[in-house]
């Protein structure tokens, strides 16, 4: 549909999913980008997405103070509240009507794959209803795993606290050595579980720095060979610091989390719960202890930590997650106010040394209920990433602390 | 027994115990000292402690330069690699003839407790086997648990990660509101956890923010007062932020982790294994999921992190306990420069606003196999701590980042 004219009214922004380091900057490039925008009167928040949308509770955001606005960017977690809802066509009937409501014509969404989805359905019953309504997504995930794009705002800052965590515990495995696990979060996505190689460095030695072994979603997870994989670096180094997504499967999809732990809760759309339990990290200590022994034939000391939300709220945001997370929704108002009625916008890497990105219009329909895996040539065999991944994820993350050994 | 002549000979420098973001500053400020100490010829390093020492595992510490000094500084864990060995007698009779082989005449040990007590039976041995050798302790405890001592070395920089992780996480949970339990370091004492109601801050409103609930190790904890304490703090805000101690006990002294969680791990000492493992978090959480209600009767959301291991190593240090951490260490070369025969070392606050600390000798005894816990004034209540406790903790961090609500 070629561009229309605008129409005149309220804009809203809601945020949704699990909140990121940076999320608030996107709320924050949203604003600043719309206080230019001449059709829209007010600029208004979500508390809580579109479960407060539907329960009236609305605020101005409009009257904060540049000053403020700053102040929020720089906060992780989401500044308006978020919500868990994935609205269905009768719920999203309810979003439309709260929008005629408050005179609302801009309709902003920052989230994930459900929240992408969430807008192609209130534009479509907005659209058939007659009522003009554009709706567009603004992308946010820490586990990268939205399609079209060459990261999601979120991420680089979720991977950015997982290298830390990586290099830093892999230097106190290395002080008093053992076995060390780490469940890292990433349901069906490995990419930030797949972070952690970043901790290795790249100086003489690193190749015997953690992790020395990483566990991804998208390869099948079989409980014999990772004990193999496990008492094979015991062997040569004393020592074993291993990256596991909470995700992983075994060959039959079936999570390893539901093999090894009993009476797991499950959520509204029966997905097991994964983050905020100990139990995957508790039950691959198990199988250390049972079967990898050392050199006198004991077990090895076996630790298992499981980072858990500070991987997505950590105040240390990644720079350029920060730019670009304001960037993608800058971008977004700019498709709105060039006469768009819909979309989402991606990420485009442009060049890796030095790196540089750009933004680009896609689809609702592009990112809408998808999901995005590592690629193949992002994996090394079946418990590690390739150099290629190490290119791709480097840049992203800003300088990290430099660790010296003796 | 007062000073005497200086004899001539090797220093060696050891790390004991679980590393600390800070414990390198005080090898490097131990080395800094001993290089303008002239009765000293070679500077030496024990690998992974006694362990090492005892296995003629030593290295030359006198020809790093003074640049690679200062990134090993900032580099957490331990250097030298690290020790839980706790000697007897015949063990530290082992370390006195490593010392004469090795021409040790002055020992210094970065350690907690356990490593001064090794310190002072190492110290007895050799004097009364005619061998002179002077052994100093130089303090080391995220724990915080070391008599004599304001705080110390190490503390102050896992209390900065706790209180930065507390802040980002209650954002995190005031965006999708539910019961968040994180379990803190700490088996004896409760610094550790205590140091989370730094999160809090001092803004309008700061009084609901999270930690809504801190229990420590100090004040015994009742199942049934926890899930009546959650309750009133869920039914107020809609959500509760909960600091836990890893050493929770109940009035008879009985560990809940061994209340709540089946199987656990015990150590060579008969201390069951605390962190490493989620089944404290995990236990509370199914506490809380079974008693407490939201409004509709229904569980609330409910999830528990165990903060681990990143509380000791992460890599973004406290400066003042950086600072600290290095000049404890060069006051116990000092000790020994002047002649004294053994020691320790206690960090004295001078004044609080602005921060002003200086450093006394102690006896080795003061420290030796000894536990220090939180006075009773830095607690409030049953689930809180005092504000003197604040006015402690506060200076001691550094400065946080700074977070903005709506």
């Amino acid at each position: 549909m070629p561009p229309t004219a605008l129409p005149k009214g309220n804009a809203i922004i809601g945020q949704s999913g699990g909140p990121t380091a940076v999320i608030n900057q996107s709320l924050v490039g949203a604003v600043q980008q719309l206080k230019t925008f001449k059709s829209v009167k007010k600029i208004l928040g979500m508390r809580h997405g579109v479960s407060g949308l539907t329960k009236d509770q609305v605020v101005d955001l409009g009257k904060l103070s540049a000053a403020t606005l700053e102040k929020i960017a720089l906060t992780p977690s989401a500044a308006l509240g978020s919500s868990r809802d994935k609205p269905d066509a009768a719920y999203c009937a309810k979003i439309v009507e709260a929008c005629k409501k408050h005179d609302i014509r801009y309709y902003f969404y920052i989230g994930g794959n459900d929240s992408s989805d969430t807008c192609r359905i209130v534009n479509e019953i907005a659209n058939s209803g007659g009522y003009e309504l554009r709706c567009f997504h603004i992308p946010k995930t820490v586990d990268n795993d939205l399609m079209m794009s060459d990261h999601t705002p979120g991420f680089a800052s979720a991977a950015r606290f997982v290298a830390m965590a990586f290099a830093a515990d892999a230097l106190d495995n290395a002080s008093l050595p053992g076995v060390k696990i780490n469940v890292v979060m990433g349901r069906h996505a490995g990419f930030l579980t797949a972070a952690s190689a970043a901790a290795r460095g790249t100086g003489k030695g690193s190749e015997n720095n953690g992790p020395h072994l990483i566990y991804l979603p998208e390869v099948p997870f079989d409980t014999k060979q990772f004990v193999t994989d496990v008492q094979k670096v015991y062997d040569k180094l004393g020592r074993c610091q291993i990256a596991v997504s909470e995700g992983i499967q075994d060959k039959d999809g079936k999570p390893i989390t539901t093999l090894l732990v009993e009476g797991l809760e499950k959520d509204a759309h029966g997905n097991v719960q994964l983050s905020g339990v100990g139990g995957l990290g508790d039950g691959l200590s198990d199988l250390v202890k049972k079967h990898v022994k050392t050199s006198s034939g004991k077990a090895p000391r076996v630790r298992a930590d499981t980072f858990g939300y500070l991987q997505r709220c950590w105040p240390d945001a990644s720079p350029i997650d920060q730019k670009e997370a304001r960037g993608v929704a800058k971008f977004a108002v700019k498709l709105a106010m060039k006469g768009e009625r819909s979309g989402s916008v991606a990420i485009v890497r442009l060049k890796n040394k030095p790196y540089k990105s750009d933004f680009k219009q896609i689809q609702l329909t592009d990112v809408a209920a998808k999901t995005r895996h590592m690629p193949p040539e992002f994996i090394s065999g079946t418990n590690d990433v390739s150099k290629k991944f190490i290119e791709y994820i480097t840049p992203l993350l800003g300088k990290l602390p430099e660790m010296t050994r003796l």
